[in-house]
């Protein structure tokens, strides 16, 4: 059983990150920081005779990384009551994937994989952060991925996550059964 | 009773822009597309001494102009379950704006602002596409701004917006509304 | 194809019913006014060596009612942003049925139907009845029945449907469509 | 500070009702078992000349008692997505007693109390019960109460809910708060 963790938040060491240390603390995992990485905005060319071209930055590189994983843990602090725009690029992109012949069987190979989702934000997340996780269960059903958890933590400034003390026994439950 | 656009497709003449058209057909709005402008994710400096750096993109002229308007039409075409990544970094720029000494009163800009969404979607819409609604509701009431209305079309190929019989009637409404 | 109507509000000729009665209007319908009708909320006894008792009340004749048919408009007022208690009591009911032996195939007679729901609230139902469309999908899901659309209309006082013309569009279209 | 406790499930020591009692050990609280009670199905009379009639059952008492609390807590099983039909026709009443000449500051009286949902499902709840914690909160904003946190168990068996560690440890986060 083989982890990777996506990381969608754009500032070092924050709330998010802390609390994802967590549950990856001791087990062996791929992580992969999309800030540090250049992923374009899906250009849809769905429909064009042409089709997709091939775009020259990083995506396909982290394609290539996760799909060697059969976890996938989606670590992102909530900004404006969803996920990142880093982290929501890199998710648009699949579309493309969806349709490239150099991956024909993206789905296949992505729909294995189990998924978590890690969130923390600092208004009032455990109500507002509720459509986002309901987001993120029609793209697993869509890619056919099983969405087996979720830890929505609270903490605005930096390190208040360790005042959040559910979320952290939640990550340490989770640190378990990956275990 | 002014109005801005702010497109958020990547594909030229999609089934959002198709609709948004019909909204807007002999009114006179000022349209943005995203797409044609370089907006960065954000760095999130909330917490740094440094504070937030300027950041060398388009993302100011845009909200120098939507600041001149009353009424603000998101019109996104809904890529997995929610805005594209392309409007998604745009809004989460805000956060930034927020603490930005060129633009001391944006809140108080903002709230006074009507806004309205129109989102058009290939897979089941009218469900799925619900969470991004409750997001934008979190969006607008964050920032003052009162949410007057969403139009929900479905559509995959192109022009098969023509066929949503109920959303044309909504733009149609939409479009009496704000002569 | 054969339509039952399910009518959950209290109050006779209320804005719910007048939407629902343009959808149905020159349409050979069947329509059941729970609100006439004996219906006990469930004693849940699931995990009782007794099981279920037989309960004197007019639930299972509705049951064997909306058997008969392949369409199943349910049209409640939105109390409290759900489905009304009186409709909900019907809904807790099908627990029970799922394992009475005198409907031992309750679920594959319900699942290749189809449903919709109409709906009319006074407090910003485009917003705040979107989680009943959402209750709705997983309970249609669960038991098998495909969702095929819905209605939200606004209004407060008597016949301020009238008032909300993409509703009554909506109705006409939905009306078409089930001829 | 002082704590209502409102069961809405008809099964006695089901598996919320268990959840509830950790978070309310050693305190003391005053519990009210909706099923133990009449309540009538609301029959809206809002719009009528002659009113809201008085209704010979037991709702009104149950008033008066969580009047007399400062917290509130929701314990409903999950049915069918939501709160059971027998804790829906309990705040479907609310409507009534907003306009009742006898509770004329009834929302006054509400607004500064504050309110938990604990709630058990046996059909992922930590997913498909959030369209329901979404309700409670349109409900608690409505009449003004404080939504100040909640508790999603899964269970469906008699004791299951001893097996979900991360509710367990939510509830005796929860009793802590309350002491």
């Amino acid at each position: 059983m083989s982890i990777a963790v996506l990381y969608g938040g754009n500032r070092p060491n924050g709330n998010t990150e802390t609390l994802t240390k967590k549950v990856i603390q001791g087990l062996t995992v791929e992580e992969i920081y999309l800030k540090d990485h250049l992923i374009e905005p899906i250009v849809d060319k769905r429909h064009t005779k042409e089709g997709f071209p091939e775009i020259d930055d990083d995506y396909n590189s982290i394609i290539d990384r996760i799909l060697q994983h059969d976890i996938l843990i989606f670590s992102t602090p909530i900004y404006w009551y969803s996920m990142t725009g880093t982290m929501k690029n890199f998710v648009d992109r699949w579309s493309q994937t969806l349709r490239d012949s150099k991956y024909p069987d993206f789905k296949k190979q992505m729909s294995p994989k189990r998924a978590y989702v890690i969130a923390v934000g600092g208004d009032n997340p455990y109500m507002k952060g509720l459509p986002m996780i309901q987001q993120f269960q029609h793209i697993f059903d869509f890619i056919g991925i099983s969405f087996d958890g979720y830890i929505i933590g609270e903490g605005n400034k930096p390190d208040e996550i360790a005042q959040d003390k559910e979320a952290l026994f939640a990550a340490e439950q989770l640190r378990k059964k990956l275990q």
